[in-house]
C-alpha cells in the first residue's frame, strides 16, 4: 500500500469559473481520483492549510508527494520546501506535474532555471513514449493524444533527466521533454508535463495511467541511509 | 509471479573437483535457490541441453533469463544467441552475473569488447552502494564485503550504463563497476560482477538479495510493442 | 589538423537520375565540402573501392570516420565491418548519417535493433536543439528548419544516447531523437538524422555546421589504451 | 585562448602554518601555475577581496571559473553564489575541486546535499580512469596515485553525473567518483576530487593535467541562448 499525498495550491478552481468548471472539487481531487484505491492510499493537501497541509507529521507518513502549483509559487513557505527536499533526500518520491516546472522544490532539486517555452493555443500534443523498457510506459499506446492542451516547447532548461521516457509533439511546431524521471538522495522524481488548469486533462485515462504508473515507480526502495562524515578506516592503513 | 530461467553453462563444476565442492548441484542451483519461491517461479537451463535449454518455448515463457558462464561460452549456438537477443529486444530482461561479461548475448547487446582486468587471488571484495534510490539496492546495507573472489579491474569495456548501482573496491588496489543497468530494445539487463566459481558467492545473503532486486527491477513492464517501418503521416503535410 | 574519411555507399547516385541532380558527384563529395579545409584534412571512400575503401592503412590514419548507407548496407563485407569497430574501440570518432542507422556498424556498435519510422512526404523537419552547452550545438540556432525531408520516428530502437543534443519536429506528426552522442571503447559516436538522398540537405548550412562540429567532437583525445587481462596486485594482498 | 578565473578561499594557508609550507603563495597560485598559459589566460581572486573578486566584470570576462573552498564557505556572500550560478546558466564552465563539494555554489547546482564520508590519514589513492573516450582523459595514464591525500567515500551525495570520468580507490577501503561532468543551462560543470590543502597535490603533474583537460572541456561552446516564455506558434493552429 503506497502513502500517496497530493498537493495542489488550490487557488485556479477558487478564482476562475473556467476552471472551477472543470475542476469542482479541485485538480487534486481529479489526480487523487486517477490514483485510485488499488494500491494506493491517497490523501490531499493544499495551500491554504496550515503549513500548506505538509506538516512533519503528513510527510514522514507519505511515501510519494504529487505537486500541482502554478500561480502561488511564490507563496509556499520556504521552511515547507525545505522540509520536502529533506524527505526527498531521505527516499520520499515527488511527483511534478505541468507548472510544478516553476515551483521552489523542483528548481530547488534541479538546480537550473527551470524555464521554458508555453502557448495557450489550445492545440493538439502527442506523446511519444521513447523508452519501452520503462515501467512508467507500462500499459500505454506508443503515442496518446491530448486534443486541447497548453504548449511547452525546448529549450527545457533542466539538467538532463536520467530516464527521458516521454517527448511531445505540438502542433504549432514544438517538441518538449515530457516524461523525465531523476534520482536525488535516496530519493526518485518524475516530471510529467501535461495539466494545464483549464483542460480536463487530468481525467484523461493515459495520463492517469501515467501517473500512477510514475507513483509506483517513485515509491521508496529501501536501501540502508547512507552514512556520511568522518569514517574510520576499514583497512589498516600502511602508506 | 515472476518466470525466472537460471542458466549455467554448467562445466566447471563437472570437469573440476573444487568446483564441484562449493557447488554440487550446480551453480544454477544455488542461484535459483537464492532467488526463492516467494513471488517468483524458477526454472533452470544448462548448455548440454538441447538447444541450450532455450527453446522457443522455454523464452517465451521467461520474464527474467539468468546468464552464467564463463568456459564454455564460445560452445553457446549464435542461433540461440539471436533468439535470446530477439526476446531481450521484446521485453525479457536479463541478469548477467560475473564472467558472464565475455558471453555472446552480453558482447552482443553491449557492442563494445567487455574485456577487463581479472587475478585470482583470493581477495577481499568490498561492494559499496552509489544509487541508494535504486530498487536493486532494496535492503542493502552501505557495503558489504565478500571475504575471497576473484578481481576484476577497470577499465571494463562496457557502454557507459544507464545507472551504475555499484562500485567494487579490491584488496589489491583496483575498483570496477560491479552493478551496471542497461535499457535494450524493451528489455531491461543487469550486470553484477561477483561469483567466481570456487567461491561460495552465491549463498551469500547480500549478493542472493541484489539478485532477487535485479529480477524484480527487469521483469516486462509492458509498454505497447513499438510499429516501425513505414508509417502514415497522423497530420496533414502542407509544406 | 584533423584526418576525416566520408564513407558513402555511392549506389543512388549511379542508379537514380533523381539523386545524382542533387549530388551529381556523389553524396560523399558534398559532405566533404562541407566539411571543409580548415582544421580538417578530409579524403572520401566508397563501397566499390578494393575493401570499400577502408584498408588498414586508411583506418590508421584516420581520426573520423563519417558513414552514409543505404541501399547496399548487405554489400558492405563483414571483415571491414569488423576492421572499422575495432578502429572505434581504439579511439576513431564515427559520424553516422540519416539511413547509416541500419549499417552493419551502426547495429554491431550499438547492441539493439536500430529500426524506426520512416516515411517518404517531402515534409517540413524542424531541429531542436535540447543540450545547448554541447559543442555539437556550436553556432547553431536554438531550432533550424529543412524544408522537405523523409520522416524519421519513434521509437528508435537505440540504447538511450550518452547526450541527446537535437530533437526533431516533423509535420506529419512524429518526433525523432536526432543528435545523439555515444562513447564506446575508446571512440566517440555521433549520430545525426537528416540527409535523405533526393534532398539537398547537405548543403545547408546548418546541417553542414553539425556535421563539421560532430567530427571535432569525435576526434580521438589520447587517453592511454587501458591494458586488460590477467593483472598482478598493486597492493599487497593479506586476506 | 581562454579565460580562466581561479577561485580560492586563501584561508588555510594564511591561518595555518602546515598549509602555508606547502602552498606559501595560496592554493590557487599553484593551481594556476598548473593550467599554464599555453592556450590560456589566467587570473586568480580571493574571498578577502570586494566582491570575493567576482565582480560582473570579473565574471563577464570568464570562461572558466576554478573553484577551491573548505572552511569560509559559508562567508561566501549569498549575492556572489547567485552571480555565478547566472553566468554558468548562460555558459561559463565551473570547476569544482576537491571540498567545493560542499560550497554554495556545487550545492544550489547540484540541488542535493553533496555530502560525502571523509577521513585525514595520510592514505594512499589510487585515482582510475573509467571513460577513457573522454577529453578530461587526454593523456593521461590508465590510473595514477597520489601517496597521501585526504579520503572521500560513498555515497557522494549528488546527482548521477552526466559522465563518470574517474573512480578513485583508497587505501583504508573506500571508492569514492572523482571525476564527475554535469550540463547545467549553457555550462559545463566539472568536479575533480582530489586536493586536500596540507598535501602537495596541486603540483601533481596528472592532477595538473586533469585540470587543465578540464578546462578547456568546460569553455564555452557557443550555442545559441534559448528563447523562452511566451511562445508563437511556427504552424498554424487548426485544432
Amino acid at each position: 500500500m503506497i502513502k500517496v499525498t497530493v498537493w495542489n495550491e488550490f487557488l485556479h478552481e477558487k478564482q476562475h469559473e473556467e476552471v472551477r468548471k472543470v475542476y469542482p472539487d479541485g485538480i487534486h481531487k481529479a489526480i487523487a481520483d486517477g490514483i485510485g484505491t488499488d494500491g494506493f492510499q491517497v490523501k490531499t493537501a493544499t495551500l491554504d492549510q496550515p503549513e500548506h497541509g505538509l506538516t512533519d507529521e503528513v510527510l514522514a507518513a507519505t511515501d510519494v508527494l504529487v505537486w500541482w502549483g502554478h500561480m502561488g509559487h511564490h507563496l509556499v513557505d520556504d521552511a515547507i520546501v525545505e522540509r520536502v527536499h529533506a524527505r526527498v533526500m531521505e527516499g520520499m518520491g515527488l511527483i511534478v506535474l505541468h507548472s510544478g516546472h516553476f515551483s521552489k522544490i523542483f528548481k530547488k532539486l534541479m538546480g537550473t532555471g527551470c524555464d521554458l517555452k508555453w502557448r495557450e493555443a489550445n492545440e493538439k500534443e502527442r506523446i511519444w513514449t521513447v523508452n519501452p523498457a520503462h515501467p512508467i510506459a507500462s500499459g500505454l499506446p506508443e503515442y496518446f493524444e491530448l486534443p486541447h492542451e497548453e504548449m511547452y516547447g525546448e529549450h527545457f532548461d533542466i539538467p538532463a533527466p536520467d530516464e527521458l521516457v516521454f517527448i511531445s509533439w505540438f502542433e504549432g511546431g514544438e517538441v518538449f521533454r515530457s516524461g523525465c524521471t531523476f534520482h536525488r538522495g535516496q530519493g526518485k522524481i518524475f516530471y510529467f508535463r501535461p495539466g494545464h488548469e483549464t483542460f480536463p486533462t487530468y481525467y484523461d485515462e493515459n495520463v492517469r495511467k501515467v501517473i500512477r504508473n510514475g507513483v509506483r515507480w517513485a515509491a521508496p526502495s529501501g536501501a540502508a541511509k547512507p552514512v556520511r562524515g568522518n569514517h574510520k578506516p576499514l583497512e589498516e592503513i600502511r602508506s
